[in-house]
């Protein structure tokens, strides 16, 4: 219904991470609040309201199917995102909701048609993150078999993208007033037939063709497959961008992987995340994010990030000083990783490209890296968000808050404000889809070459 | 908490089937209502609602994972249930969920997980609906294997149960004040290493053991494979059962499978499906039986009922009047049918023990078999409710009706105040929990030899 580019060309678009008691590690047991809000749904549900009272897009779940390993922090992961979602659903109206899902541990005929109930009940307001999964711990928990390389698990999870697309455009229900004779027959509900290397499923799917076609498809991996697959099927990406230059960069790859798997260079939408630490003073921001960060000082970030780093890199130097200029070599992504590709690539692109010493750096990124630190007053942190997306290096961001729910709150009362004076926000909904709201085209019912 | 029988010795539970449009294939289009509400989540919760306003311990869906091949029937199975009761379990409180979901064509870590969420966001409203499947046209939707045969489907079943029970319990969260030192560590959240012959699952779930430890278990399958499977595992029986000897010698068959694997003799709640047909009079009930069954007539019941079982049973006899008494060998169920074994088991003990006219039997069954058909004024439905379970033949009823919501409604409004007056059924939910209101005991945490 709505075409590309001519909402988002003029606003900028915001989703808040809900995932557990917030994205710092202190976050659970914090003074004040309640320490296992981590398995309370009225928690989640309040996030939703909270990032809905500022009009904010969608809210998002990242997912790990496995207890994690880390137990002194709070379990980011609980609640299943289907279900937890799906419950929100119905509490809050407008909200979108990224829910991040497995294309090597779900079947494509249920994910397809539990994201298709829920696109449905919601008005469309999904958007589906598919991640193919790297971690072994997930792994013991579907199956005897380990994990798949990278190069299989993208395989797998193209394949899965193709079938759950063909489902979801697989049955038309008619509009207007009440059909004459059958509800369907085989011109409007239609077999697929799939019958590849990982799936076969025959269709139709059970749901009917939902509020926006289909659920918008977003993807997060910044491997070289992982790019290859967001050109292929991805509408939205997140990335861990530390600087604008790279944002460009990134945006510009999207752009080529689009077009090889022929479509406009201007299809997909970038969304980096971000750390937002906020204070009424910037001293004040940088003593929050100190604490947040369990480092208490400055010269603690220091030393974390220096720990830290020796740990994730057989490359990086026993001894670095705070003062020293960091070395992008010390950075390189190793193949069998245990944590997110992009990560490691954001931190080595910000190393070569500013040539930081540990002390600068520390205010940019996390100790064991991650997302953009955006730390500051309401002003600064407006103001920051505002510079990339104003040159257009992104259509906006995925905010991680250090405490839930206090951060998000301050961040819609005293941010949003703001974005909104300076007219790049909005200040209602003004489409009840996602697809409407970003600006999305919505997929033909007619499948094309490509999606056949 | 709470021991067997003190409450279900007490009263009766009552279950509504909140499939689509309503139990009947007339009812999609029926004048004055919505034909496309079976797409319309507005229309479930409503029939949640108005089965809360009656106390009912629990709103009950089927699914059947496929389009269905009838398309002149509204679809019953559209949205996938955990959606669609994770969403409705957010809206209405109290409300219990009997949630069918497979366990062929689920991964036990998933579903385990996604159940475990809604029983915790619900509180403890959760009843786990296990069904083994035996239809093709499902198994088309899940890879290229064909189904399993009724063998390997309950063997595979079974080892199911016992994945997902283990991994129901292995996580306990502390109670109480904010712990010191780790949320968890080996002792509280415990690996499964489970190794069997269809599922490898490490464990531990990332959600902890939920407010009834874990979600009631139910069946409803009737072959040799499904009672044995109940009697390892089920809580709760689902059954179509015709009259009311049927019962008795299915609840002792039930009995028996339990205590062969080493459970006590009542362990085993068995709910029948009742199709509920009211009317201020007696023959007002009649014509609407006779309306929503497209028959318009006795008359057109019984050339209904003959077609239809012609057409289901290869020794049904070509001429058979509507005088003439029905033989038991005529409905001799088939190893491989494309329908449940339950509904051919009832009918053919329904014929053998009351040896029915046709005449006679369309007003206790439909055409194609199916659930005891309960005909009349509020008065003689609530007579004939009371009367099998106050022989102690059954725990309770779910109840299946015609249109929706109309007949829901008209059965809280008309048949609940007459079994509140009579003393069999409660004014007000009396536990949050499933296990709570239907005196279940809950699980222990620490597993059994049997679940081991």
């Amino acid at each position: 219904m709505s075409t590309a580019n001519d909402t988002t060309a003029r606003r900028m678009t915001l989703a808040a991470s809900i995932v557990g008691s917030g994205a710092s590690a202190k976050a659970w047991n914090w003074p004040g609040t309640k320490w296992n809000r981590f398995a309370d749904f009225e928690h989640y549900k309040r996030s939703a309201e909270i990032a809905r009272s500022g009009n904010l897009d969608a809210v998002f779940v990242s997912d790990h199917p496995a207890l994690q390993r880390d137990a002194r922090r709070g379990p980011g992961h609980l609640f299943d995102p289907i279900v937890l979602f799906s419950a929100i659903a119905a509490a809050v109206p407008d909200i979108g909701f990224v829910l991040t899902a497995s294309t090597s541990y779900n079947s494509p005929y249920n994910l397809a048609r539990r994201l298709a109930s829920l696109d449905t009940i919601s008005g469309g307001r999904v958007i589906f993150n598919a991640v193919a999964n790297f971690n072994p711990d997930i792994a013991a928990n579907f199956g005897a078999d380990g994990l798949l390389d990278r190069d299989d698990r993208y395989r797998k999870a193209d394949e899965f993208l193709e079938v759950v697309k063909k489902l979801w455009l697989s049955w038309d229900t008619p509009d207007g007033p009440e059909p004459q004779g059958p509800l369907w027959d085989e011109n409007t509900a239609r077999v697929i037939d799939h019958h590849g290397e990982f799936f076969d499923v025959r269709g139709p799917l059970n749901v009917p063709v939902g509020p926006q076609g289909y659920p918008v498809i977003s993807q997060a991996g910044a491997s070289d497959q992982g790019i290859d697959f967001a050109g292929k099927h991805a509408e939205i990406v997140y990335a861990a961008l530390l600087e604008k230059q790279s944002a460009f960069d990134f945006a510009a790859k999207l752009d080529a992987a689009a077009q090889r798997h022929g479509r406009p260079a201007d299809s997909i939408r970038l969304f980096p995340g971000v750390n937002v630490y906020l204070g009424d003073t910037r001293s004040e921001a940088l003593r929050r994010h100190e604490a947040f960060s369990g480092a208490d000082s400055e010269d603690g970030l220091i030393a974390q990030f220096l720990v830290q780093q020796r740990g994730l890199n057989p490359a990086f130097p026993d001894k670095v000083d705070a003062d020293t200029v960091l070395k992008p070599e010390w950075f390189e992504p190793q193949e069998d990783q245990n944590r997110p590709i992009g990560f490691s690539k954001a931190l080595q692109d910000l190393v070569r490209l500013e040539e930081p010493t540990t002390r600068q750096i520390v205010r940019r990124v996390g100790g064991a890296g991650g997302h953009r630190l955006v730390i500051g007053t309401p002003k600064e942190v407006a103001d920051a968000l505002i510079d990339w997306w104003a040159d257009g290096a992104v259509s906006g961001y995925n905010a991680h808050f250090p405490l839930l729910h206090h951060d998000l709150e301050r961040f819609v009362e005293q941010v949003v404000p703001i974005l909104r004076s300076e007219g790049v926000f909005p200040t209602g909904y003004d489409s009840p889809t996602i697809r409407g709201r970003f600006g999305l085209p919505e997929p033909s019912t007619t499948p094309t070459e490509e999606a056949a």
